[in-house]
């Protein structure tokens, strides 16, 4: 089901670097790539996502899944670059093996979506909430591993480090060994291609690993997140108010500012041993 | 036009303050408030956007604006709560003064936007674009007085204080006064009311300021300010591939990584004196 990523997640561009005391010189500079990804379902434009071009596949995935449209990998018959589209290398194709799975869309998800937007598609407040049942799991992990965590999150941010400027998303099993790791110029993308991965590579659930982000995290993270069954988010930042009023409802434990010597549990404690 | 805003942008929550050896502790907790806003044109609902609650008629206003909806201050005539929805502190109405501006929608935004999201509602690549005109005038600004703005942005985020989480956008004039300055869980909709607010108070265009925002700049920031002139667009962090890009086409200098002692300019360098 793979399939090829034409374009780099970085490109190098001419800069001006300017100091205080006025010096400037041209220098080459990498830089993050934001590009639409057009997804499509059989032949008919579904939603477009401002992306890091890499892991498309996950992405389309893992965006149906999370957003209850899919349920199983089987439900997926191909993943295909859309060669009749003007940009074969920023739309994708997704045909499903029943014309059924498309009864999921009556739920609604019209148009397009950035970078950072999981909540597009929706006409009202109503609408706007969890689909997932909660989780009742007795999954812990241990302080000290957790706390090591985003160390090595960023270790293994490869476009990160040419750019200063890539949200990541990483899944660990609860021994704290890296499953699998995406950037994205999106915070929600990101977590989108790791739950991809999971359900393309039938890892899912993921109720016994535990999610780290690098940045924020807001309501619709807690709410892809649940759709895998990660019952542990821990953060680099600081969670929203609805983010902790969703976990404390979902039953998963959120942990913010996860930066050595502290953290702060803001729901579902007893997960932490 | 000023409605009331009946809902805190910080709320204060009890969590567990973990340190590594251990210890832990109950503390109460500020937490940046984010919560759907529906914004309905007269009667009809329009969209959802997550926000950090606060000048949620600069937001509705400013949101307008700079999708194309709205061209003028005077295009509106009345901003008010929807009394008559559930919950009034999350739904705003805007009536418009003639019938004819509602033209504008059949560009076509259906649906709901997330805290990140700009470029929701729109169903192909084709669609992402700019409908505004680029930017030729020659305001500059000065160099060392630039390298000052974060610190000043810095200074005046109070909710970012209490909670560690927020995003921000200030506009400010050329000789370095800020003029007003917003906080968001969203980075862009800390642009739409900062927009919205110059919108309110006649201030547009402006060409003869500069906008200042506190994290990354994606495609959708640089688009939103060119909606209202700004023609000089500085972050502290990192521009993607597709913001620079549209600087370059749109005539707008972008400045990244503006971090003393240097700072980056990725398009039209000659506004910097």
């Amino acid at each position: 089901m793979s399939i090829d990523h034409k374009k780099p997640p970085v490109i190098e561009n001419p800069i001006v670097r300017m100091n205080e005391s006025g010096t400037a010189e041209t220098v080459r500079d990498n830089i993050a790539v934001e590009d639409p990804l057009e997804i499509r379902l059989g032949n008919d434009p579904f939603v477009v996502t401002m992306r890091t071009p890499g892991h498309d596949d996950e992405l389309a995935a893992g965006f149906l899944f999370t957003e209850g449209i899919i349920q199983w990998r089987t439900d997926i018959k191909e993943i295909s670059r859309c060669i009749s589209s003007p940009t074969p290398e920023n739309t994708i194709r997704i045909d499903f093996k029943s014309p059924s799975v498309r009864a999921g869309l009556k739920s609604n998800r019209l148009g397009a979506i950035a970078a950072s937007c999981g909540v597009c598609g929706k006409t009202s407040i109503e609408s706007v909430q969890g689909r997932f049942p909660p989780l009742e799991n007795n999954s812990k992990i241990d302080r000290k591993l957790l706390m090591g965590l985003p160390g090595r999150l960023r270790e293994s941010q490869s476009i990160f480090d040419k750019t200063g400027g890539l949200h990541s998303a990483g899944i660990f099993d609860l021994e704290g060994n890296l499953v699998v790791l995406r950037e994205d110029v999106g915070r929600h993308n990101a977590l989108d291609k790791v739950i991809g991965y999971a359900l393309l590579n039938d890892l899912l659930p993921l109720d016994k690993h535990i999610l780290v982000v690098s940045g924020r995290v807001a309501f619709e993270i807690m709410q892809k997140a649940l759709a895998a069954q990660l019952s542990i988010v821990a953060a680099v930042s600081a969670p929203s108010s609805l983010a902790v009023s969703f976990a404390l409802s979902s039953g998963q434990t959120l942990i913010g500012f996860l930066r050595r010597p502290n953290l702060n549990i803001y729901s579902h404690p007893q997960r932490i041993r």
